[in-house]
């Protein structure tokens, strides 16, 4: 995968991320209190700048209470 | 996330990828033909060997033609 479609999949993965937790009314602080990610970390990857590993995406599913499986739906 | 845990997850994953490609009766090489991970990095995955990354997870529902979401049910 190129290294512009790389970017491209983090910057859609972080506007899904910010979308559902928008909806769900939580805050960064709220999701990182239910996770083992960080408040800083949490808005580094809704912006597309920290690369996503399957373990952030499991820590982000636990933190949002959802499947995490919602978090590819973009 | 410990890094048993980690270890953890990227073995479930890696089984549930060899049994969804042994159900489409896909080999490494017809999956890596279809995607752009190479066969060796797809059985390294399988054996719980290599980090996932969000672009793996893509790459891999390509090269099986599936949804990615798929290799999340685990």
């Amino acid at each position: 995968m190129s290294k512009k479609n790389h970017q491209e999949l983090q910057d859609k993965f972080g506007e899904n991320l910010r979308k559902i937790r928008d909806q769900k009314g939580l805050s960064l602080r709220a999701v990182a209190a239910n996770c083992d990610l960080d408040d800083s970390n949490i808005s580094k990857i809704e912006n597309g700048k920290l690369n996503i590993q399957l373990s952030t995406i499991i820590e982000l599913g636990k933190g949002l209470g959802i499947d995490p499986r919602d978090l590819l739906n973009f």
